[in-house]
């Protein structure tokens, strides 16, 4: 296990939790972010990066990628550190107050914990077949990490989404067969990606089939084939990989167990601080919940900015921080 | 008088009170701004339009002056109106529950009112000299609103700031003869600016006159010199103007009397949703006091956010107002 000591632990690197860092920083603290997903940005990058964003203030039309990245750049001076890809899945605290976090890799030590989940971990919605457990791991992925790994293989993508279209398009390059099954005749995806579909799809590139859906996954000890079933019949289809893509969908996930008050999946927090009922574990963005809360990312940027505040109590044994305004001070690196 | 009608009266342009407009216009409610300066932006544009502001999120440096043309272009899908260079000087309020606010040019009726006056309303800082009153108007003067007010005129400058060198330089290539005169031997403005100063007096377009004080004000009946005091000789100055410029000093204004409870300057609001102790009135930005207020831009956009959702709730009788996400729907201008 990899020992990591902070000041300050965030659990979820979207938007809130990137710029809780930027206002940790601020009052000289450090901070060190867990997120399940495997890049920084949370909703922003993993569902809709390409969005246009109109409603935070001083930015009249933003996507959802340039934001992240500019709250990336914004918070450079404060280095933080990542664990991405792993899930904060258990919480305890020593008799000194500190907190340990374990994720699979990594124990992380901090005073301040502060839960920036967003809707949660996302996990991949599954079809609903025998034998799926079986083939994790052994042909069946839910998420695309490493294209190489499908370079000269025979691969079957199923779904009608952005991600399936994406995909099918960019593997098709590299695979040796790629077949998309969709199981309607039309697709939910951008305009442009369904026409660079079709002309991949009339080239030979990419077999599609519509109107269809994998029935049985097939083969000892690794997937071998799936079987089609189109209006009332079904084929066989070899592959070595078959990858579901019907999208993600958020879970509270480990922290449903910390022994958190929550409501309606969210974490409950009081509006003055956003302390959750355990001292020294505050929960800021879409994930709280209090009297009047609006889930929009605005909102969350004003919570990590408030909750500093109480952290910073915490850390210096109850010294308010001096208030000092970013356009009279500049902004100086943490070491 | 100017008669106008709206739904929300937003007493200050600032960042905080246009940023208002937006968080209404979403929700489909007009806005009236009022301002007692000549233009909207407040303090980022009257005292530090060109110092960078590092705290706004996803905005990692910014120029003040850039930030109100961002949040200028935000609302303009929702035509806000202006009601500039003028005081809302009282309040009443009809049977009915609408509100009645007098400037002096216009009433402005409405049913919710905002006040996001930030630091309140900035008035001159006024050398301290025997009838200057009697002068205001007839020779000095402590804003310049038109150069060419002051074009082939004798025009004498007191203070050692920004505004007085920008001013200084500025009116030297439009005056007959041009006075700058300042208590101390060293200027606190931007460096460029005292070097361009040096220049433009080597060339004998500015006088400079420094560790000096204008102590009489004479002529019948508008200006026409000054007394000014050098270590111990005085010397008169022929003059048609008069202008110190010795800063901005913030006052809360008339709305001290108003009937809001106030706090060392600051209205006291419930932190639930930024409303005051006058229903349909609320207080956002740094003008309002809560426990656990932080006076910054950034909270106020958060604050002008909530308030709107009870500001809704005023105007449409209790109804609570569906909430969208603007990357869903997209802006939809106000009519």
């Amino acid at each position: 296990m990899i020992k990591i000591n902070t000041d300050i632990a965030i659990i979820g690197a979207g938007p809130c939790g990137l710029f809780a860092v930027f206002e940790a920083g601020l009052l000289k603290m450090h901070c060190h972010l867990i997120d399940y997903l495997p890049t920084a940005g949370g909703q922003l990058t993993e569902i809709y990066p390409n969005k246009p964003i109109y409603d935070i203030p001083g930015l009249p039309e933003i996507l959802a990628k340039d934001l992240v990245s500019n709250l990336i750049k914004q918070i450079e001076p404060f280095h933080p550190k990542f664990t991405l890809g792993e899930r904060a899945e258990s919480v305890s605290q020593s008799s000194d107050g500190r907190f340990e976090i374990k994720t699979r890799s990594s124990i992380i030590e901090c005073s301040v914990i502060a839960i920036a989940g967003g809707l949660g971990c996302f996990e991949p919605r599954k079809p609903e077949l025998a034998s799926l457990e079986f083939y994790e791991d052994n042909g069946v992925d839910y998420i695309i990490k490493d294209p190489e790994k499908y370079r000269n293989r025979k691969v079957v993508i199923a779904g009608g989404g952005d991600s399936a279209l994406d995909w099918a398009i960019h593997l098709s390059s590299i695979c040796e067969t790629l077949t998309l099954i969709h199981r309607r005749s039309e697709f939910r995806g951008a305009p442009e990606s369904v026409s660079k579909l079709e002309e991949l799809h009339a080239a030979g590139k990419i077999k599609v089939i519509l109107n269809a859906e994998v029935m049985a996954l097939k083969g000892e000890p690794t997937l071998k084939s799936v079987d089609v079933q189109q209006e009332n019949i079904t084929n066989n289809i070899e592959t070595d990989y078959f990858i579901p893509l019907f999208g993600l969908s958020p879970k509270l996930g480990p922290i449903a167990d910390w022994g958190l008050n929550i409501t309606k999946n969210a974490v409950d927090v009081n509006p003055m601080d956003y302390s959750t009922n355990i001292p020294g574990i505050f929960a800021i963005g879409d994930i709280n919940n209090y009297p009047g809360k609006l889930k929009l990312i605005l909102c969350g940027f004003h919570e990590a900015t408030i909750m500093m505040q109480s952290a910073y109590k915490i850390i210096h044994k109850g010294k308010k921080p001096s208030f000092k305004y970013t356009t009279v001070t500049g902004i100086s690196e943490l070491s």
